[in-house]
Parts: C-alpha cells; structure tokens; sequence
C-alpha cells in the first residue's frame, strides 16, 4: 500500500512547485525548467510575486491552484515550509518532495523544531514526504525531475533505480552514468526523511517495471526500520538484484556520516548479516559498484561455477585465470573431447588447455569456431572472451556472432579488452551486442563472483 | 657491469634488421617501418632478396654490413636464427633482440634444440641476447622499437619503465598508456630469456636517468635468479619505485602460466616475502597497478600517517574515510586551533571536522582558503581534495593554487572527481598540475597507501 500511495512522486498528473521562480541561479527556477523541459503533465508555479513565470500561468498561494496537485515540490525558506504544507494538506494533495534545507541537519534547535512541525502536518494531513534538505525525484521516464543542478548531465533512460542517502553523490553519479552511457529508470536521494525513506523505496522500485537493477547508497538506516528492510529486501531480491553500497563501514567512518547526515551508520557487521540474509549484493568500492550494476543489465543467470577463458593473450589469460580462482570459480582443465574438437580446428601452436589462447596470430574465425564449441557444451556455465584488438587479424567481425551465440545458450558472456581508441571501439561493438565489458581482470571475476552469487541464492530460494 | 652492457640495446648508433622486408603485414616490414620513422642513428636492413627496401640500401648478408652494428634485431624463420647470430658474432656484434619464435614455447625436441644454439652461440662470441620469441624494446628516448604491432598506438615519451613477461599484455598496456596519457621511458618484452632478463633489466632501468618509475609484469624468474633479484630489487627502490604484478599466483594461474610461457610461477608466499624484503610495491590488480604508476609519477614521499580530507560532497568524504581508514590512515579529528581558525572563514553550515565539508554552496574561494591553512601544518602528511564540479558554485580556478601549494608544501595532493565531461574537464586541469586524480575512492586510498609504504620504507632505509 504505501507502495502504490508513492506512485505520485514517480507518475503524478500535476504538479505544484511552490517557490517557483524566474531568477536565474535558483533552485525553483532550475526545478520548473526541468519540469518544463520534460513533464508531460499539468505544472503550476508557486509564488507571491509573480503572475507567469517562463510562459506558465504562476498562482499567488497554494489555495488558489485550480485543482489538488497528485504532487507539490516545496523550494522556500525553511520557516515558511511548515505552513505551505499544511495549505497544501487542506487542498488535499497527498505527496510532497521538499527541497527547502534549514532543518534538523542544522544542528540547532530552531531546526528541529520545524521539522517536528513537518512531520506532526504531514500525519494530520496523510502527506507522504521526500525531504526536507534533499534533491528529491529524478524519474526518467515520466519526467518528474528536481534535481535542481544544472551542471548534471541526464543519463539515458534505462533500468537502473537508484536510492541515495547522499543529494551530491547521486548528482555525480547520474552524470557520471550518463556519461558511460548507463540507462536510468528513476533516482531518488531522500535527506532528512521524515516519512519517505530507503526501505519504502525500494519496495517501490522492487515492484516498478522499469526498473531492472536497484541501487541503493546507504549511510544508515532509521533505528526501527532493520526489520522492514531485511523483509522487504528479501521479497524484492527474489524479483531483481539489489545492490547497496554502505558507507560508514568503519566507526571513523561512521563519525562522518554522522557529522554529514545525522545518520548512525551503525554496526557495519550487522548491516552485512543483513545484506546476506537478505540476497542483498555488498559493493565494497565505487568500482565494484557500478561494475556490478553493468553485468547484471545485461547477463543472464549463472546456472554453475564453471568458467572458460578464451584469449588471444597469454598474459592475460593467466592474469584472469588468478583473478577467477580468488573468486572461486572452477576453471576446468580442458576435457579429452573438447581438447579433441578444439585440436582439430585450432593451429597446432595455440593451447587447447582453459585458458584456450588462440594467440597473438588469431583471426575472428579462430574465435567464432572456439567459442561455438564453448556454448553449445552443458559443462560450461560462463563464458570469459579476452580480445586485445592490437592483434593484426583481429577485425572484431565475431562479434555479432557472439551475441548470437549468447542469445541460445542462455549463458553469461563477458569481455575484456586494454588499449586505446582500437579497443574503446572493440569495447563499444561488445556493449552494443550485449556483452558486458571489463579492461581489468581482477574487476571482471569480481563482477562475475557477484552474478553467480547471486543466482545461486535465487535458484536456492525458488526451488525452497 | 651487465647493466652498463645492456646500453646497446637502448641507445645504439647503428642497428641491423635481419629479415627486414618491403611485404606489408610482415614482421620485418613493420620492424623496419619504426627505426625509419624515430631512429635517430644507422640502419642497416639485411635481406638476401634485395638491394633497396623503403629507401635504404639492403644488404644481402651480414657479413656485407659496412660496420658491426652495436644492435641486431632478427626477424626470420627460426630455423636461420642460429647461423645469423653466429654471423653476426663474427662480424662483432654484442647486442641482439630475437623476435623469431619458434624455439623452447613450442613444447618440440626441435624448438629446444635451436634454443640451446642460440645459447651457445651467445656465450661463445659474448653476444648479449633479448628473446628469442619476444617482441623486444620500445624506447621512447633513442626510437628503437621492434615492437611490431602497427595497431599499438606509442605512449608518450616520459619516465615509466616497463618490463614484462607477456608481450601481448605489454603491447595492450603501451596502447593503453597512449590513450591515458602517461609517458613511457622504455618498455621491454624478453620472452624465451635466454639471456637477459627481468634482473638485468631491473638494474639497468634502476640506473636509467629516464626512468623514475619501474613496473614488472612477472609470471616467474628464472629459478637461479631470486637472490639476484631480491639484490638487485633492494639497491633499486632505494632509488626508485619498482611495482610488480605478479601473474600466477595461484596454483591454477601458475598451471596456465607454464602453458604460456613456460614459466615456473613459483610458490606465490615466496615472491611476496621477497617483494616485501626488497622494498617492491606489488600490485594486486591491473587498476591498483596503474593507480600507483600514476601517483609515483607526480607525488613526492609521504612523510607521516595523517591525511585530511576536504569535500564538497559529505557522502563521499563518508566513502573515503572508510577507505582511509581501512587502509591504515588516521584521519585526525581537527585539533581546536585548526577548527577555530576554520571557523572565521566558512560560513557556519559547512562541517569542520574531517573530512571538511565545505557542503553544496561552495566556490573556489572556500576551497583555496582552507587549502592553504592546510599545506602549512605541519600535523597534516596528505590532502584529498574531492571536487564534485557539479555543484554550481565551482569554477576550478583554485586548481592552479593547489598547484602552487602542492610545491610549497611537498605533501602528496591527490584529488577526486566522478561525473561526466565536466569532471573530465576538472580531471584534466588537476593533472596537468601534478594532483593526481581518482574517481574511486577505494582506489584513491589505496594508490595513496602505496604511496606511504614505499615512503616509510626509503626513509626508514635512508636512517639506517
């Protein structure tokens, strides 16, 4: 239920934005150009002084607006928010994102106070809050948008739903995501949350069908809400992968993150408990993070541990050949048939062992032939391809067979590839053909450890 | 001694090109095709079949060659090699780079049998010998370079050594510093190892005067060669920094390392012991190697523990204090006088603490104005200086004074950023002021440990 009651932050019919402004520089003028620029519904400013703002009709107070928003965003001054929304209780709106700061993250009393005030209107009234002090909703697809800095490039849309308890990391990271070219369903930083907070969510996103991927950065949870999450978490984990990234892991690290958002960052042994009990996948690093994102957006499943490399490089070959081994995957040493098969169509001075190095003479047909055997076989379960297009005969023609190939067999077939603009362009045939591309070895087996960890656990539970 | 001998193969006057060809796609074409374009002395191509190749005159045999060229580089069918080398023994030659394969890594009586020739051969007229089955030296200073992979893009010239065991995984790693921008000294691949290898090289590159920084991809030494190496290590880094990354350190990575280059990768606990003895920083990845090449090239040591963190964004000064901290830095809580004096000059929502905070609001002027207090303790042995450019306010106009700083003070600045074309942009003027910049925070801290390890180590040795 509260679930659906969240659909108006992600799919409202109209929207408020209360301290809408011309003025170029401020938050209510970034925030209506956004939602201008990209909201299909009905918008109406808010604002004492002004009549029209950027060619829409602006309402002098919020009892005037000449319908109940589904949605109000709140950009005024701290003092002035507590009776806003309570106008906008009376006009019977029941979703409110408020990016006015000057609450309890001040410090000081006065802030407190108010924030009391928010939450005692916001139960009277049954308003559901984002907020204060955040940068509340980026939806791409319906258009909702307040993330109100206009040095943020907007990621493509896409599958990825993310929760941050930090306002400037999720700015940084959709640019960063646009930049890499990452699809974005919806991205949510909360603040102080009064009401809306990280389980909500992602028991939102959970059952969101945009959403494929959920990625959450969490400083602290609130002190009663360990059990909803672990229970929510575990339902939603069974439908798609959860990612969260903790910080404040150590206890210094934790002072600063009580310093940054009040949160008590908490005993980081028993936030892991949680994330294991509950399917929930641990990034340890920026790295891991994303890494972990991109690989699930794009394989499947991993039915076993078994993993084949196929390289053109040997160093390479037996650097991954470490990097899986730490993991724990199984690289099974080349069975008679296969050592058979691979014989007869490879030149005698490649190596048939796992890693099957082709060599730096290899062709695309050397690879197509290989990994063909490779997929169709039932004792592979993972597919790595290393392809150093520095390589003379290497033209990156296989490619598109192999998104053929991994479309059959149903298999994780992932890549790696060093170099510069020769193998940026190998990379970006691989992502295109839906290959999930790495140029470190030891950062591939880490993604992959996190798939197959996590497919085991859902094939364990549906089978339970 | 041997060090002083390996000069002929960096720095020679004259080279002949055995096996040099006019045939595009050929290895002596493209051989030939480098020395024309950057060799700055005599090139002599040897190649029974013509009179002329690409302009210069070719000589039909080598016993025809005007002069004994201080280098010979051999690129013909392995089966020749012995007699070319003896011939060039002969005439006086005493440095020669084998590329031809063919020998010992075919696994035949036949290729083992023409490898201990070549050895013969080269004891007995005191030739030195790099290869065979290599792909040799690319220098960035002298032009020579047999690196024979057109598709390889040349880093620029600079002060990275590099030696490894791989040649693919050296030609991917040259192209990859081409697109990153780091400069390149030398880079050697020695393949078979029959005579010269990763020892000699070490101590050749440790008395380079165009190498500041080593880096070894090692699959394993020679079994007779740890205690020269751990020798020869320990008088290096004393000067300075020798990274390895050391393939085959499981028993499974090792089992593919003996079918790639027939190394013996060892007992992995031993090469750390001798790493740690020796004063090498090893590099677990191929991130964390290039991480710590980078911030070698432009830091100075680091002379204590304590770092300070100052942050625009408080969910990534949590990421790194976690990071830090992991990695055995104290982040100091600010003593009273440096929060006073914060104090008068941030506005009083920014966070004093470390990390400090100076928030969302932020312009270069806050930035410059703590910086400074910073730089001048003398309780403060790093700074990191995380720059999310999305904040409207940050113009990186304080990059240039952090510059300035970095000299004054001669603590390691290292910085952050994560985004899209504008953090490139904010990346790009940091580096080009000698901050090196990271985008993971993990990677950051870790580079940064590196950093302090290495520093300890020299000054606890200088002491002694």
């Amino acid at each position: 239920m509260s679930s659906e009651k969240l659909l108006e932050f992600f799919q409202p019919e109209s929207v408020a934005i209360i301290g809408a402004t011309p003025k170029e520089g401020k938050v209510g003028r970034a925030i209506l150009e956004n939602f201008i620029k990209k909201f299909k519904g009905r918008i109406y400013p808010v604002n004492p002084q002004y009549d029209e703002i950027l060619g829409l009709k602006c309402y002098r107070n919020i009892k005037d607006l000449p319908e109940s928003p589904d949605l109000a965003v709140i950009a005024i001054p701290a003092q002035h928010v507590p009776s806003a929304l309570m106008e906008l209780g009376e006009k019977g709106c029941k979703a409110a994102i408020i990016i006015s700061g000057g609450f309890r993250e001040t410090g000081t009393q006065e802030g407190a106070k108010l924030e009391n005030e928010l939450v005692e209107i916001s139960k009277k009234y049954n308003i559901r809050v984002i907020g204060p002090n955040c940068i509340g909703v980026f939806d791409n697809w319906s258009g909702v948008d307040t993330f109100f800095t206009t040095k943020m490039r907007r990621p493509p849309r896409g599958y990825v739903g993310f929760i941050s308890q930090s306002g400037a990391f999720a700015t940084a990271l959709m640019d960063w995501m646009a930049y890499h070219e990452i699809g974005v369903s919806r991205a949510i930083s909360y603040g102080n949350k009064i009401d809306v907070d990280d389980v909500d969510l992602l028991e939102f996103l959970g059952e969101d069908d945009k959403t494929r991927v959920i990625l959450m950065y969490v400083e602290g949870l609130k002190e009663n809400r360990g059990k909803s999450f672990i229970e929510t978490a575990r339902k939603v984990t069974l439908k798609k992968p959860v990612i969260v990234y903790k910080a404040g892991k150590t206890s210094r690290g934790g002072r600063a993150a009580s310093s940054h958002t009040a949160a008590l960052a908490g005993d980081y042994s028993v936030y892991r408990a949680a994330f294991k009990q509950a399917g929930v996948i641990e990034a340890e690093s920026f790295d891991e993070m994303m890494d972990v994102v991109r690989i699930f957006l794009d394989q499947p499943l991993m039915r076993g541990n078994r993993v084949y490399v196929v390289t053109d490089a040997g160093g390479v070959g037996v650097m991954l050949t470490d990097a899986l081994t730490k993991n724990g995957f199984e690289l099974p040493i080349t069975p008679p048939d296969l050592k058979e098969q691979l014989k007869r169509i490879l030149p005698p001075h490649c190596i048939v062992e796992n890693p099957i190095d082709l060599t730096g003479d290899t062709d695309d047909e050397r690879y197509i032939r290989v990994l063909d055997l490779l997929a169709k076989r039932d004792d592979v379960d993972a597919i790595v391809v290393v392809a150093l297009p520095q390589v003379p005969g290497l033209k990156g023609t296989f490619i598109e067979y192999l998104a053929k190939l991994k479309k059959e067999c149903n298999k994780p077939i992932v890549a790696l590839t060093i170099g510069s603009e020769v193998s940026m362009e190998t990379a970006r045939k691989l992502r295109e053909n839906g290959i999930t591309v790495f140029e470190s070895p030891e950062r591939l087996a880490n993604a992959l450890k996190a798939l197959r960890d996590y497919s085991l656990y859902v094939i364990k539970h549906m089978v339970d």
